[in-house]
Parts: C-alpha cells; structure tokens; sequence
C-alpha cells in the first residue's frame, strides 16, 4: 500500500507519473492512514484475478446458443454486408432514412430472397429469426417488415378468411400490396375497446361506410401509413342497422380491409385523408401516419370475417358467443408482435452489451501505483453495472427462445390452455425484457463515458430505436397487469380446485410451502454451495411470488368492498406490477436453470452456471427487504447474499469477453468502431479521419 | 363493483360501451368473487380525491421558488421567442445545426446584448441564471456558450494572469475569439494527471513546442474545434530542459492558450490537424472536433501562468509547492462547470417533468364501470413514477440553488474551507442530480406512451442531450468517489480531534448516535405525525450515512493489509459509491427542509412540506433493506413508511399540476404540443397537420 503523502516534493521523478493519479486521490480520498509499510506498495491489483477463472470453450458455448435459425439469419446479414449501398449512414434525414427502408425491405424480398411472408403462419421461430437478423441491420427495417408482415399481413392471415388469402397473400408477399394496421386512434392506444371508428354496414349497397367521428379517433402512429401503404387493416366498431328505435347497434371492435392509396397511381384515395406523424426519437425509416376517414366505402368482402360476419341482408353471426369473447380472440391473434418484440430486445441487448463490455475491456483508466492503468472492466463499480445486465441477457436468452418455441406450438395446435399460457408469457416478457434493455442501453452508454456518446458507437440509436418497444403491442404497464390478473385467476382456481396450467404449476407448491412460516434453520444457512443452488434459488424467486400474490388477493378482496372492483385495483396497483414482475423472474430463473442442466459440454455448462447463479443472487439481492422483512433470509444470510454477488459479478467479469464472443455477432453487425475486436482505437481514430 | 360477468350477451347496449373493457379484463382480471351486489357499480373512483386536497397559491410558491435572475432569463427567453428565424427545428442536420447554434449564441451576445462573460467572474449566479435560460431554447446553445465563456473563457480568467485577460477579455466576450477548452484526449478522459500532450520549452526561441506524441494523446471531444473556434487551452505536461543526463523534467500537466486558425483567413494553422469527432448522440449543435499537434510553437507568454511560470531563462516558479497541489489548484478553478451542470440539469428535469405530469393529467384511458375515463394520473402506478420524480425536482432546486450561493460566495472570498466544501458539494450534486434526470427522461417518456416518442413532444432531444452531462464536466462514477473520499477524509480528522466542515457538520452527531445502537422503540414509531416529522427523516438518512461511513473505513482498513490501497478502494467501490449517494441525499434532505421552514407564506409552505415529506419517504423505502438489517426500523415501521409513500404520492397528484405551474416555464418553453396549457390534443393534431 502506498504510503499517504499528501505533500510530494516537485521534483518526483517522471517514472512516478503513473502513480501521481492515485496520490492526488489520496489528498481527498486516502482513508485511513495506513500502518503499512513501502514495501506492500507492489501488490498487485491482479492478484484477485488469479481466482478461479473457467476455461471457457467459446465454440462450444456459441453453437448452444444458437438458434435453430442461423443460417437464414447469416444469409441476410451477409446480404447486406455486401450491399453497403443499402446500409443506414449514421446521419440521415427521416425522408430519405423513409426511403432507404423501403429499398433495404425491397431488395431483401426481391434481390436477396428471403420471404418473411409466409413464414409467419408456417413457421414463426424461422419469420422472428429473420426479423432479428433484419432488425440488427436497421431497427427501422426490422418494425417496417413487422408492420407489413407481421401485422398488416397478419392480420389478413389470422383474422380474415380464405377469401381474404387468395386476394393478398400473393401482394402482401412480394410487397406489391403495403400495408398498414390501424388500430390506435389519438385518444385510444392501450384501451383498444375504447376506439371510435366507426365500420357502418349499407345493406343498400352492400358496403361498409367507413367513418372517424372526432378528431380523437383519428388513426395515429400508423406504420406505412406516411409514405408507402396501400391498404389498412382497420379496426372500427361494427355498426348494423337495427328496426328497433336505436336504429343501430354496435357489434363491438372489428377489422376491414380499406385501400388507403391508388394501386396505380398511388395517388390517396377519396375521403381519406393521411399526414405525416413526423420525425420521432427513433425508428425515422418507418413512415408512421395519421389516417382520416369520411365515409369511406368500401365492399362487405373487406370485414375480416373469421370470427364475426355479417350477410347479404345485414345479418351478424359468429362462432363465438359475445363481443369480448371475439375481441379476446381477436387480439389473441395478435400475440405474434409481442412475441418478436421480446425476443428482438434481447438481442438489442445483446448487441449494446458486446460494445460495452468489449470497449470496457479495452479501455484503460488509473492504476495502482507505479502500475500500468487497468481496464475499467477491471473496477467493481464497472462490474456491477455491465455483469448483472449480462447475466440477465443470457437469461433472456433463454427464455425468448421458450417463449418462441411455445408460440410456435401454439400456432400449430390451437390448443387452449397453450392460447392462454403464450398471451400471458409473451405479455410478461414482453414487457419485462423491453423494460430492462431501456434501461440497459442508458446504463451502457454512460459506462462508456464520452466514446459512448458518439454517434458511431451505436448506443444513441440503439436507444432511440429501441425506446417505444415499451409501449407498442401493448403499454409495458398494461401487459403486466394482465400478467398479475392471469395470476389472479390461477389463485382462486387453485382454492377452487381448478387445474393450474403448465407455465405456473410451482404455484401450487409454493403457496403451500407459503402458508407455513419461512423455515428459520435455512433462513440462516449462507454458505457459498447453499447460495449456488438452484433449489435455494428458485424456492426464493417462487416464495416471493406466491406471497405477494396471496398478500395482494387479500388486498385487493378487502378493498374492492369500499372502492369497487376498479378502485381496489388501482389501490394495489403497484403491489401487483411488483407480483407481475416477481413471476416472471421466477419464470425466466426457472427456464436458465433448465438451459444450464440441459448443456452437454461441461466447460460451457459450469459458465452458464455461474452466469445463472449471478442472476438469481443479483434479484434476491435487489429485493432484500421484502425477504429480510418475513425473515425469509437472516442478515447475516443477506450479507452473505450481497458478498457472494459481487464476488460471482467479478468471475463472470473474468469470462466476459468469452461470454460475449459467444453471442457470435460478427462485428459488421456490432459496427461499434470502440467494440472492434482487433485495434478498435484505430478503427475509431480513421473513422474520424486521422 | 361490477359483477364479474366473464360472458355478457352481445346485444349490451351502446352505452355500454366504455365499461367493456373493465369487463373483458375482469375476464383474467377480476381476482375475487365479490360478494358485492349492482348498487355498488356506482361507486366512484374518484372517491378518493375528496382526500384532504391542499390549496396551492401557485402565484405565491412560484414567487418563492424564482431565482433572484429571473429578469435576465426573462429577457434571453422573450428574445427567442420572437426570433422564430433562430428556433431550432425539430429535425436538422448536423452541419446546419453547428451553424444555427452559433448565430443564436452571436445574435444573443450582439443583438439581444446579453454578455456573459462579465458574469463569469463577477455573477456567476447571474451566469448560470443565463445558462439555463439559454439551455431551454436549445441545449447545443447552452453548452456551446458554457465552453466560450465558462471554459475557454474561464480558464483564461481562472488559471491566467493579468497580461492574459488583457489581451483576450474583450475577444472572448464580443465573440471575435471563439476559443476551445482542450483537455480530454483519446486514452484519457477522467484520468487528467494521465494526460500526454507535451508542451516543451524552447529556451534559445523562448517559445512552448506543443506536441501530440501519440495517437491515445489526440486532444478529443474539443467543442467549438470542428468549425468555430479560433484557439484552444490545451492541457499539456510542461516539459522543461535540465541539464542532467535526462535532459527534461516534467513539470506536470499546465495549461496553454495556442492559436488553431487564422484569426482572419480561418484557415488552421501550420503543424495543427483537426478532424470532426462527427454525429454524437445529442448536443450535435456543438462542434466537438479532435486536435493533433506536430511541433505547433506559442510565446512564452501563452502558458496560462497563475499557479506556476517559466522565466525567460527556463525557471520554473510557483507559489505553490508541489506538481499535485498545483494540479489541485488549476482543477478547482474549474468548478464552476459543474455548477452549471447540476443546475442546468435540475431545469431538464423540470421541462420534462412539466411535459409528462400535463399529459398525463390530460390523458385519459380506460375507467370504472358506467364511468368515464379517467387521467392516467389518477392510476398508482403513473404517480409512483411520476410523482417521487416530482419531489425529487423540487428538492434538486433548492439543493442547487444553494450550491450556486456557496460558489458565488466562494468567488469572493476564496476561503479554503469554502473551496474544499463547494468542491465537494459540486461533484456530489452534479453527479446525482444528472444521473437522477437522465433516468427520469426516459421513465417521463415511456409514461407518456406513444405520444412520448413523437420528436416534438422533446423527450428524445432533451435526454440526448442530457445523457452526456453524466459524463463530462466529470464521470458521475469518478466524481461520487471524490465524495466517498472527501468523507472518510472528515471522519479520520473526527477521530484526530480535527474539526469537520460546515456542509458535513451532521456527521459528527449522527455517529455518535450511530456508535449506540439504534433505538427499539422509536423503531416501532409509526404514526404519520413521526414519520412526517423532518428530525426522523434527516435523523435516518445521517444514520444510514453514518452507517456505511463506519463500515467502509472499517472494510478499508481491513482490505488494504493485502490489496494495498487501490486494490482495497476497489474492492470497495460500491459500498463507497452508495456512501456518496446517501450523504448527497441527507444534504438535499437538509436543503429542502430548510426551505420549507424559511417559506413565509402558509399554504406554500404546506405545499412544500407535503412534497418534502414524499422525498424523504420515499428515499427511506427505497433503501429499506438497510434500514430493516439494523432494526432501524422495525418490519410494521417499514410497511407504515411504504404505505405512507404511496399515499404521499397521491395527495400530490392532487396538487401537481399547480406544482408544475409553480416552475413558471412558458409554453414557448415547453413546447411539447401535448403539455400545452390549453387545447393540448388540437395543438397535436395542427402541428401534424389536421
């Protein structure tokens, strides 16, 4: 240890330059005076380092993370590797950023190949595999192919019928036949029931008459509406004419084909009217417009009828009983969008934290005395902001790639309680996963100090671009809630007796283990191979969730008989966005733990390991209060807690860079000039142009 | 409350309507049978609203919360306004935006006749009073005229001497001399003692021979270098020739004033290469450009010599006695930036604040039963994001104006205490306060959903813009350190009898109360008059301070026997970072109580104490698993302070939006159109287009 000496003489020779840094901090910062003589002043800050660090077989790790996808997505990216004409410069203005995403779409279809289209119902893994591929091209390219793919052309596949098939498929396809989805009015974005346009049917003329009642319900925020589409899906109420007094009845929420734009012409059709959305804080490839309608025809062919028709002479039938059951349906439909985002903000994630932890690597700032300067990976404060969110990203990792596996299924078997269970997973991952990346990406840009602030560093865009998947296919606050009222309703099936679906079955468990007290011997149990078991872990992440649950029921039963069902809601609003969060943890920690068991290789198994065991002590530790609060955990088992946290934070610091290598992005796709893997400082000084 | 009813009939009348989507959530939401009939339906949501509801004079609070400057700020705003010409748009390039940038900061200092400089020295509140002001018409401006006037110019004013402001004064504040403040370099940004350009003296020519040595050594990040600026002050190592076998002594790090274009041609000079650092994240109004030197010669007379000179005859002079406390003395003379940071910042957070509480209280979605809508400020889970935001606001202003005050008077006086004390206060401040609104521009934006991502509605450009002042002016991780350490400096002088500085004065007290255990009794305090009671809420937050204090100089003392003592501070540095974090917290705490105790006017200062009170609470709960693990508080204790919190938040909701209006910010300000004090929605739809 350096001996204090806030006074060095002038004359100290330049060899002590390296350690001055450290002198002057220790003016304000040396602690306490030291006992300690010279002599200690060349322990090395290495020596920790020398702890366990795991031989890490990048290869074999990679190739297990891989998805079943990657050739596909290897031809894309290659694709536009080789395109550098269709590559997004890192200033462009919205037109012509408008522009180039319609010529990347374009050429990716037409010139490269690759058609999304018919994957969407086929095989959705494959469509969201080339969605990631594409959306790590340009974000832009990735939501302008969702909204003609994914939505418009979704929407025609799942809400409509054959009819509607033979018609578009072909048009959608091959992009003849852009398309938009509107859905959100002004006045309306999550409370879809709330929309006010209005689909009248003309049993005269057999024609639906297209309406927008108020400026509220102007369609708003519509992808491909600005520039490019020709048709959109729209979503109105129902209205048919009745012979009672009303005159009219409003069927609920459905969709209808409108063409919004002349085929040929391209010329805006009549009564409608589009403006611009405007410049946006990301995402400017994709022409978000506003949409107009004064009575607007269009023929009774365009309802999208699969669950809801009307006949020849104004007649409305249904294989479904009730308004909310096909708005239910509907919108079940629409779960694929929720799905992708998920599964696209980790791979966001992924990219941010390779040129973050690659640059914090690379990057070196102070030292101990008369030592070289050590990468800021190497500073705990760095490691407690990068190591965590890497955790967490192979967490997510694996999760997605369930809930993409589940999805799939889902749509080949249509079974019931798969429909309930993928809404719900991909309601919850959706929003937690979108969450997390937002404010990752902030956390990555500020740990890369000014560097991480230029342009080409990606981390500005990133954000940007990445910032709305918080609010769209559903406000993140909104799906969570949905998850804390799947909950709930598995909570009072259980008490009834009901079955509880696959994805929650360790409620019943749990809740049984909730209803006694925290066992107080385990409570104080805090060695090293007790805090690394799954089983430890898990019983946590699960006791959590149950007693949050069960807290949150009681509440919410008691409050409801003053408030009403609305009220009491919004009182334990909070309790439950905090209940819907738990879950998910539980389930994301549940399906690593099933990654880490299920790898063969051992050297990639016992890193997944660690990674796993970071994340799982990482949450508990954020959430120590509620677990310190029920005695759940003793403080000396919190201390333990804490310390092992940190610990595994500065192991997995040591296999960073292998853990990252294995995300295997090439760095054409990272395109960070400061995440280059050889002579990224020179990289970065020619980009500028030294 | 609704009867659940998971199956209505599909002929529900129109009316209806707005209670289906309460009742298609009841489908997975409605969590408990209720055994409530009909006649509840109507009860209200609203009922809680009739909570006591304080009355606001918001003309009075207002008065109360204004800076003395008002009046200039005033001006600098009315003269925006009425110069659309000079407005930045929503949407601009780079090179345009450089070169609006600087016809605005001309047109303010030759038209508007608003000359900062003067106040540099003379008024620094005056100053910063300005800088704000210009900041809200366009951050770019505001950072543009921060490195005219307070960082070329006040390195002129601060580190040179007579001759200097003589010869510079009158360029640097009529504009003829745009200048640059080169300090950071490619390898070393928060590493200043790390730095390598080399000024070497050339005793035959009496000249400084300025040279980039390397390309880690390239001066980086320079504002105002791209396109504008006619010199810089670099930082560089005084080389000064000896006659002993090295040849050279380094003098360490000094600062020059070197000619970088031709004052008349604006050609760069020989031996000078700058190259564009080009396209950044936010601030793309300032030309950041990056420098290297090849043998770039300057007089004598340029080394900027208050601390330290060279005499003709290559002597070396100053009044101070070391390399480190010269390098102090030349880094505290930079202070003020940060001032400016963690003031400006607190006025980022009020305009986005303002935006996001508007909309919020404008924007309705979903409701009870038979109800309308309600504002999506009514939900808990909009005020637990909203509404701690808003008392953190109020509590950042006073904290900083109180900084601005100690800085002013520092000028005069120049008392060492006072220097140590803004010192550390400004890097508290700056760094908390600029990490808290950076976090919070993202959570106002995904708040306001959809319509928070439209360009205009500012989200996006003031968080790209804000994002970098976590990292400039000071890295928050670098700059939290120094308070970490400027603590444990005071504690080791506590126990050597030394006496402890005004700021931290509590210390003293609190860790005499910490040394006993804390009391069972008051831990199971919890009426609402004790923990609103301001002597409980600053006692907790000087006891958690005092707390981790004690624990890091023991952990310290104990690491650095095998680590040394960077090793130690390392393995350390996130309990030494949450110390920094928990003392600036008790000093805001302190602030605020202050000023609530000094408001004369009684509804005001109820306002005040309300907004306090939520503050404070809200930090304790947030941080409760420390307070839980010492039985500070016992488990009731901790709940009562939770539940306390979110009814704290809800009686500010009822009083925010005169909160909001107390900032007194004109719409021309604001300018998100959906933050507009009248007709929010149709100013949206105009600006779109409709």
């Amino acid at each position: 240890m350096q001996t204090p000496n806030p006074d060095p003489t002038p004359d100290d020779d330049e060899s002590q330059s390296v350690a001055r840094r450290i002198q002057r901090l220790s003016l304000h910062l040396t602690p306490i005076p030291s006992p300690l003589d010279d002599g200690h002043q060349i322990e090395r800050v290495e020596c920790a380092k020398a702890a366990a660090k795991l031989n890490v077989d990048t290869d074999s790790l990679s190739s297990y993370m891989r998805g079943k996808h990657r050739e596909i997505q290897d031809r894309v990216l290659d694709y536009f590797n080789k395109r550098p004409d269709l590559q997004t410069p890192v200033e462009i203005l919205k037109d012509d950023h408008r522009e180039l995403c319609m010529r990347q779409l374009t050429a990716l279809v037409r010139d490269a190949g690759i058609r999304p289209f018919r994957y969407v119902a086929e095989d959705p893994a494959k469509y969201f595999a080339i969605l990631e591929a594409v959306g790590s091209v340009d974000m832009s390219l990735g939501i302008k192919m969702g909204v003609q793919y994914s939505l418009w052309g979704g929407s025609v596949l799942n809400l409509g019928t054959k009819k509607h098939k033979d018609k578009y498929f072909d048009g959608i396809d091959n992009l003849e036949y852009p398309g938009c989805f509107a859905m959100t009015e002004l006045h309306h974005g999550s409370n879809v029931q709330g929309l006010q346009t209005m689909a009248t049917f003309d049993p005269i003329t057999d024609e639906f008459i297209i309406n927008t009642p108020n400026d509220g319900a102007i369609k708003w925020w519509i992808g491909n509406a600005a520039v490019h589409g020709k048709f959109a899906t729209v979503f109105a109420k129902l209205m048919l004419p009745t012979h009672d007094k009303r005159g009219v009845s409003d069927m609920g929420v459905h969709a209808f084909i409108v063409p919004i734009r002349d085929l040929n012409t391209h010329q805006t059709l009549p009564g409608i009217e589009i403006n611009d959305c405007g410049h946006k804080i990301g995402l400017n490839g994709v022409d978000n417009g506003a949409l107009r309608f004064r009575s607007v025809r269009i023929p009774r062919d365009n309802l999208l009828n699969r669950f809801g028709d009307v006949s020849r002479d104004g007649k409305y039938t249904s294989s479904l009983p009730s308004i909310n059951k096909r708005f239910a349906a509907t919108l079940g439909e629409l779960v694929g969008g929720r799905v992708g985002l998920a599964y696209s903000s980790g791979s966001v994630l992924k990219i941010a934290g390779a040129i973050a932890i690659r640059y914090s690597l690379l990057r070196q700032q102070f030292g101990p005395p008369k030592q070289p300067e050590v990468s800021i990976l190497d500073y705990q404060s760095q490691q407690h902001k990068l190591m965590p969110m890497l955790a967490s990203t192979y967490a997510f990792h694996f999760a997605t790639l369930h809930l993409v596996d589940k999805y799939s299924e889902m749509k080949k078997t249509h079974d019931e309680q798969l429909v309930a269970d993928v809404h719900s997973l991909s309601a919850g991952l959706k929003a937690y996963v979108t969450s997390y990346t937002a404010k990752s990406l902030s956390i990555c840009r500020e740990a890369c100090g000014g560097h991480g602030y230029a342009a080409v560093n990606r981390f500005g865009s990133l954000r940007n671009d990445h910032d709305i998947f918080q609010t769209f296919e559903g406000d993140n606050t909104v799906l969570l809630q949905q998850v804390a009222g799947d909950l709930l309703k598995q909570y009072q099936e259980k008490f009834q007796g009901g079955t509880l679906t696959v994805t929650w079955n360790y409620l019943r468990d749990s809740m049984n283990s909730y209803l006694s007290q925290p066992n107080p011997v385990t409570a104080r149990w805090e060695s090293e191979d007790h805090l690394r078991d799954s089983k430890f872990q898990l019983d946590a992440f699960r006791y959590r969730t149950s007693r949050l649950l069960q807290s949150v029921a009681i509440r919410l039963r008691k409050h409801s008989k003053t408030l009403g069902s609305f009220g009491a809601w919004n009182r334990c609003l909070n309790h439950l966005l905090t209940l819907a969060e738990s879950h998910i943890e539980s389930v994301i920690l549940a399906k690593f733990i099933e990654a880490v068991q299920n790898c063969a290789d051992a050297s990639s198994r016992a890193a997944l390991k660690l990674v796993c065991d970071l994340y799982a002590l990482d949450r508990i530790w954020k959430d120590i209060g509620t677990y310190r609060n029920v005695d759940y955990v003793a403080p000396n088992k919190a201390k333990a807690i804490h310390k092992l946290t940190e610990y595994l934070s500065f192991r997995v610091r040591n296999i960073a860079g292998e853990l990252v290598d294995a995300f295997d992005i090439p760095d054409y796709v990272t395109r960070a000039p400061i995440a280059m893997q050889s002579d990224a400082y020179s990289q970065y000084t020619q980009y500028v142009g030294f």
